[in-house]
């Protein structure tokens, strides 16, 4: 990472036209701290006259020094994602309500990224999973996932099984809708909702969770984020793989789907003062007295 | 219903050429009886040169007094939820373990039936779900389910968002994978994998279970089996319908979901001694120790 | 139950001295209706000086045709259990938030129960459980829950094991922290917590939720309201028995603990258009978006 | 750790005299072999005639290089408990079906141990909690637990209030039934009752489990092993906090449960081929089919 911050990228969500006049306030501020703005190329082409460089999201390796990206947590996951080979930091500010990964606020934003920019921030590394799907020994589709990997039965109309593998050791063979192997990130996400538990964010493990599964005693499992997992659909059904709700795919017979850490976690960037804890009981309701 | 049962239909499970034997036995054993004895269409196509009447499932009413069912649950899921208007009570024959609903074992059937017909048995109702999908106040799909009826996200790869009234009165607006609308049968089923209650089968109730629920308060609930549930999916989406994993129906934007108990309950026939509390412990290796 | 109301019993919370003004409040407008007002005598020693009759809780049978109960759903749930035999229809007023059993907002209270004493109201029967402690053949004590009796192993270290009989049939032999049994009204409360299902309160059923079971398949079982529950705690252990987190009972070895519902229900008065899902939704934050 | 191992404890089921039997066949084959044998003292004291000496096991650290358990689980949680701060690798012998920390069979003892002894072996490091209570900042209790932490309500007939900060900052406050701090080892044992997830025993991480949580949405959380858990109870209370289902301690008013890693992991010693997936598979009933 490269601090201080010479180049930021500025990231709207997409297609929100109402992001990009706050987008623009933003770009003018860090302008005249001297830094250097480049808007990403999809958000620009919602910009009226600006006289910012213009940069596509895949080109800014090496080229920027911080992302902002301006949207909730669904953008910030999608931006992460594809900033994730280049290293660079991010930092999210919210429209609306504060984010697991968005936790600045629109209105308080120039402020933030003031103290931000002149070092007062806390960084943190958080891992995604690569999967490969695997045809006869030869890749035909791999994708990043920040969140999880979601192996389902989409419009089946009954359970499928599969088969799992840990680093070659046989770990069970099931039948459920599906299987969500979740990174610490994507713990609050989908895999919450099956009944998987909150990893802190802070650590590097992978979590699968059974969605539905058929035998009872089949419980969340949590594993260290160096494991291989090998998952195979059995019986010639048409099993999906989705990928943070974003990418899917669609397996044909034997198809092996092959799920590890990326090498390069994603850079977060937050405030002083940021607390995990403090979202989690906002998110959770658990501040909400019945 | 008739007792004695002076007519009897014999049904096998579907594409299933192992069950020719047995069913061709007990065939015998029942017209030795005095029993007149006929067997369903579709099963008699596996059946080689035999004796006996064939009647198609859709025309046994009125004409059969017992309808014996040689198969699994699944099997006798199709066969009671096709007989039920019919008001045919039915007994079922398990080829390999007891199930649920087919507590007859195949080893053990002629002396288990000369019993039965004998009149040494028990009886129960069990409740059918009705569900009509209303487009533009026009019935455009109904369907009967005996375990459940549920509303799915299907292929769609994020969360669906419905609303659910109970007699008119707003229950919830629900983000999901699904819902299941649950008899208390279907509360062994598929409903139990997603967190549901497990309801006696002597009970009329409906079990409304969600299927990950985006607000983790959300709990299965048990409403009166007379309750007319309406439930709309929002958004455009291709929300499925599948009952018993049977049939499914893809909703289209505004299509309305109402369920309702049918009015016909399926009898079904058990030998003295029958043990529901035992098939639960069995099925759900609660017996079996850690 | 008697309409219309001609005596009505006030009753406050107990030991609140908050609530004695309101009370007082609500007394002076019944009795300007030209109803008789008497106050509970456990009540009556908070308040000063007062022209109404006092009455102990044990004693308002046959002489009361309407209690009106001010305090939270705590003290609803002490009262209702108190007065059920006598099968006074209770109306619930609640100070701060409204609660499951008590609807009524203090702010309002005088214009609701205007309206309820003209007529405007609906009825609605919650059953109670009874339970009996029997030790060699012989009643050693007996409550009544409205909410659940609890099995639990309190302060042992370990789990507990015990056997489970339903109108005599063998259900199971279990081990686990306690066994929760739950009327309707009680499904919302302790046994929401421990995994049960949301039972509509017009329902008659028994709910029987284990309190984190050693054999992970065991799930809450719902029963129909006539059953007959037997439960035997096995080995030497000072099992607790609780009713309604208020009475509690120490078990000794071999001592049986069966439960039935008890024969006559509360009879709970609401005002028109009063919402059980409302409530639900309010108290389960299912409005709150997150 | 020192290997090869020339003295080796061994050390039985405390209060089984049918263990004594093969612990002397133990005894005799290790010497055989050379090795040096020692038995504990209380093992000892159901042993008769024997030739070899006798260690309490508080006093083996540094004297002995290898302590064999033949018992159960319970057995070798107590033992390794005890022999955390020696250092010395434990292995276990389990008398009936294999557990998770006794995956040595007694019929194939000695063929196991023989290749065990002549380095076919697997290391496995298991962290331990340590916990203080302390009152006025006064540790008044400490204790180690190998499986988990719970705090409990108890005899307390209603949920507990308490408050739960991790490394400082500021958790939840919540009410339960308890809560319980788990080990990997312990994420199968009470906590996995509770629901929370099954951590790979390889990982050194806290999960935290709510028992019986009133806010439905409190769900599992997995912190890091380096974490500084503190709990306070509120309310005057007699809160208990068990340890292992071993000790326990009563709480009272402002003492605070002070909860981190015990430095010191336990060694386990497992034969080549071990599997903890085939372990967890057996034990859950994974590979039984309904």
């Amino acid at each position: 990472m490269n601090f201080p911050f010479k180049t930021v990228a500025l990231i709207g969500k997409y297609r929100a036209p109402e992001i990009t006049g706050p987008l623009l306030r933003l770009a003018d501020f860090l302008s005249g701290l001297n830094v250097s703005v480049v808007v990403d190329s999809l958000t620009a082409e919602n910009l009226k006259q600006h006289e910012y460089g213009v940069q596509a999201l895949e080109a800014m390796g090496g080229k920027v020094d911080l992302a902002i990206v301006l949207g909730g947590d669904g953008t910030m996951l999608n931006i992460a994602r594809t900033l994730a080979p280049s290293g660079i930091p991010l930092v999210g500010v919210n429209q609306g309500r504060l984010g697991f990964l968005t936790d600045i606020s629109l209105d308080t934003m120039q402020q933030t990224m003031g103290a931000m920019l002149a070092g007062d921030f806390v960084t943190e590394q958080r891992m995604l999973l690569y999967t490969r799907i695997v045809r006869n020994d030869v890749d035909v589709f791999s994708s990043l996932a920040f969140n999880e990997v979601v192996l389902h039965r989409g419009n089946i109309s009954s359970m499928i099984e599969f088969d799992v593998h840990v680093d070659g050791e046989y770990l069970y063979r099931q039948r459920a809708d599906g299987l969500i192997v979740a990174t610490p990130t994507g713990s609050t996400a989908y895999a919450l909702s099956a009944g998987g538990p909150i990893l802190h964010p802070s650590l590097d493990l992978i979590a699968l969770v059974p969605v539905c599964p058929h035998t009872l005693s089949n419980r969340p499992i949590v594993v260290k984020s160096e494991s291989l997992l090998e998952i195979l659909a059995r019986g010639i059904t048409e099993v999906r793989v989705h990928f943070d709700s974003h990418a899917h795919f669609q397996l044909q017979e034997n198809d092996k789907v092959v799920i590890s850490r990326y090498p390069q976690p994603v850079c977060l960037l937050h405030p002083v003062g940021h607390s995990y804890y403090r979202t989690l009981r906002e998110k959770l309701l658990w501040n909400v007295s019945l």
